[in-house]
């Protein structure tokens, strides 16, 4: 994650932009697609902080089978799931204290992978270890390493912290979707498909015409919109009691990472009834994980900064939110289809609006090309 | 379908041909397995016109996804179902007026392919166009042409006018059937399967031992049967009402074109009881379109020239023919499983008999490598 | 089977060996896995003699698709389930006499493959014939030899003649795995997995701590062990009614082909009740063949010599064994799943005690890297 595009500067891309003309040249080549292979030195969500216990979890991450538990401490543990020595999944095996012991012949690894015990053995063969990655929790969530394990620096996970602040209130979902992570973020940078797929939620056409900016600031990619004076959203009016004003928006589309996307918005009322607040504030937090270039593991925040545990709120924005996904989700695996099974190959075109899509897929791209060069180079 | 191998003359192929002398020395090469490149340049059937009105209809056709519609004046449309911006499927769109909308973002496509409207964009991209393919309504069926769209003469569309004809009666039926394309046309242009197959409908030993004559007529294969004086088969004699009779049998059974096969049967009662006619005329239509190298559609159609929908004949004659055609579709499912999983390949054995079918594969694996050819010289 | 190690000296495998001497250095081309090529010349179990009779019965073996019958006679017939006509499954076709009959054109093969008769043709094509496999009964057991015809030896059929002795009482069971012949056969020479795979049947840890001898003997490999004056387990002592009884234990675990381990064991009671034997002697015969490399059709045998027919001993028997071999099936599945879909390869670790396993697949490598160097050098 040291590789850095230059800066972006902002840029208007609402409709007036001219068409075709969305960035250089056309190079496939340059933009990540689900054939990439999947770029592993980036901090991913590994599953919710509380699926992973005293029970070992097997899960499927960047095509790699792992096994998930915690020490008697509460510390999170990551390690391959196939024995060293004859390829038993140790998801299937048992924890004695902090040990994982394999269900076939019993060897025993600690949560640092070095092998403590083989009780067919009289020695322990205690230069065998298997191969951990690591892994930290962040309020609800385990984030893993699956890369380079000397790049690991705990200082690059993303900021998710309003997901633990108790001043917040969280809603939340998950999906395993039959798509790629690039076709994802593509998906959620880009707010020209709303009117379309999701005419009944957040598809306003207004909304969709807004002047956008967009820029790449560090590997990320940032769109950024404002609505003065606009009729809110129901997605954010109805629970907030204010479908009846009109109101300034601001927004904020974020490519954080491979493994991240964020969306920050806020409403402001000028003239707040009686002691409402002036100020609303939504983070919506897309947390995805490939389990294979073309299936994700993902999950979903949608959090407010007022009424925490309204369970009217978290009803309505329960209900919201997964429509909105579902409809996503639908279309994402239908076109997931189209790529596989289709015997005519296709290179998709794009257009001036696919800008913000594109600069996400450049950066994945970059960095896909990068670490497979400098793998190539260690070995 | 330019290409035209040499008309052979007509020739006996009953019982006392040479063994093996079927033809020159056995080359597999030089016949059309289920290996071999589908043939792209032939009006195959899309479906029956009666499916394909306002809603998008997806159906993969040669390896190719495709949707069908009508316009609001019933012309019909076919389109690559793929979107050419983000690959969603057509199908799953809608149809405006007689533009098909793609269900993502929203882009519009004319009839003829051309794209009218993007709406995130304030010009029109008209540059933009999507792969549609000649598509042409002849009585029940609608017919494309999947191959190079210069060559498309709806001149080559074959006749089958008795499928819309009121004089006829015509009972119907169709299959999805995992088999191919090739394998069909052997099928149905071998006879000598109905004792051992059809043991109960169609396979009298008598039929099987007579006399026919096969000959190629313009990349058609012809068989042609007399049989004098002899009892009529049930599938023919009962609807008739001749059971009883002795009579004399003409039938032909044609390889029109890889998209079609047809069988024509003339029953001639010298004697007819009271004002009954003394001719009776079958004609049974086989049309199948490949949906891969390994999966076909298939639609047949069996007709007589007297008592148009008298509904105890339909019914007679759509049991007789479902069962025989179920025989031969379970037949060709055991058979391409075997081919598909066998560890140790097999070049099948050919006899005298199979001379018809090989006559036709042999103009299929001609037509195939023609048209890989020319189209290796184009590009 | 021809080619033989040179028999290893037997050796002293108990916990006090060196880890990670188990054999010379670990070279992976050495051993056989799952992916080496298949072993054919060696007699394997068809089936039960007991499903082989006058209805055509297909069984895919080593890859290879065959068709299972039995003559009017009672002797088993064994061909390629292929008919070399149009390649239709003759296992869907039916007996007539001795005679196979195809299907679709009711070709007509003799128990020795010879085409007896075409219908279509009037003179019979006896030069054609289809591949018959060396087939032969042995007591409940119908082996077959699915390598090159000329090695097919009977005197090669290892030895089960207590399956068909009216003095043992046997129980059995079958089961269809996704695991490869290797493995299994590596499961079976195992004990050291016994304690944790099989903690509440045969996992005694005294016995899989008891010192073992292993030595390889024309190309078998063997494995001894004695215990003297000890519990004996529960699967051998209560059927003999002697679980109150301290006794000797004599147990041999014997690769004895590709096809076949059998394990004896001998229990020792010095004082007797009353009339009760001194001995107790179980044999248990694992019968296994690969259809594919990742899948075997597996048969097991539970044999002892005391109280044949005993319900209530029969009924303990059966239970006990199906929920070890459960407990191994299961696990062998498992495996098999991770080495399947794993992206990261592994080259599994080997230890001391995992030398008779070791000891197995080198003997099982050579045999295959043997038969395909020959099988190269004939064509």
């Amino acid at each position: 994650m040291t590789d850095t595009l230059p800066s972006a500067p902002s840029e208007d891309l609402s409709g007036d932009a001219a068409v075709f003309a969305a960035m250089e040249p056309h190079d496939p080549g340059q933009f990540a697609t689900h054939a990439t292979p999947l770029i592993r030195n980036c901090w991913y969500v590994a599953g919710l902080a509380s699926e992973i216990g005293r029970v070992p979890l097997a899960r499927k991450l960047l095509g790699t089978d792992v096994v998930l538990y915690r020490t008697r401490s509460g510390e999170p543990v990551a390690m391959r799931n196939r024995c060293p020595h004859r390829s038993f999944p140790l998801a299937r095996g048992k924890l004695e204290g902090d040990r994982l012991i394999c269900g076939y012949h019993g060897m025993e690894f600690e949560p640092d992978g070095i092998c403590a015990h083989m009780p067919a053995l009289s020695t322990t063969p205690s230069t065998v270890t298997i191969r951990t990655f690591p892994v930290t929790d962040r309020g609800p969530l385990t984030w893993i390493w699956m890369g380079s394990p000397d790049l690991a620096d705990e200082a690059l996970i993303p900021d998710t912290s309003w997901l633990a602040d108790e001043g917040w209130g969280t809603v939340s979902g998950r999906y395993h979707i039959d798509t790629d992570y690039v076709a994802m973020h593509e998906n959620l940078i880009d707010q020209t498909h709303f009117p379309f797929l999701h005419p009944d939620t957040v598809g306003t056409p207004e909304y969709a015409r807004s002047r956008l900016s967009a820029s790449t600031e560090n590997n990320q990619v940032v769109i950024r919109r404002h609505l003065h004076n606009s009729a809110p959203p129901a997605v954010y009016g109805v629970p907030a009691g204010i479908m009846h004003k009109r109101v300034d928006r601001t927004s904020e589309a974020r490519f954080v990472s491979p493994a991240l996307h964020v969306a920050f918005a806020e409403i402001i009322d000028h003239e707040p009834d009686g002691d409402a607040p002036t100020n609303y504030r939504y983070n919506i937090t897309h947390c995805f994980t490939p389990e294979s270039n073309t299936t994700i593991h993902y999950w979903w925040f949608n959090s407010r900064d007022y009424k925490p545990g309204d369970p009217e709120i978290d009803t309505f924005l329960t209900d919201a939110s997964s429509q909105a996904y579902s409809e996503d989700v639908e279309a994402l695996e239908w076109i997931m289809d189209v790529v596989k099974n289709d015997a005519d190959p296709q290179i998709d075109l794009s257009f001036a609006p696919d800008k913000p899509g594109l600069m996400a897929r450049r950066i994945m791209y970059r960095l896909s090309a990068l670490e497979h060069t400098m793998v190539a180079g260690e070995r």
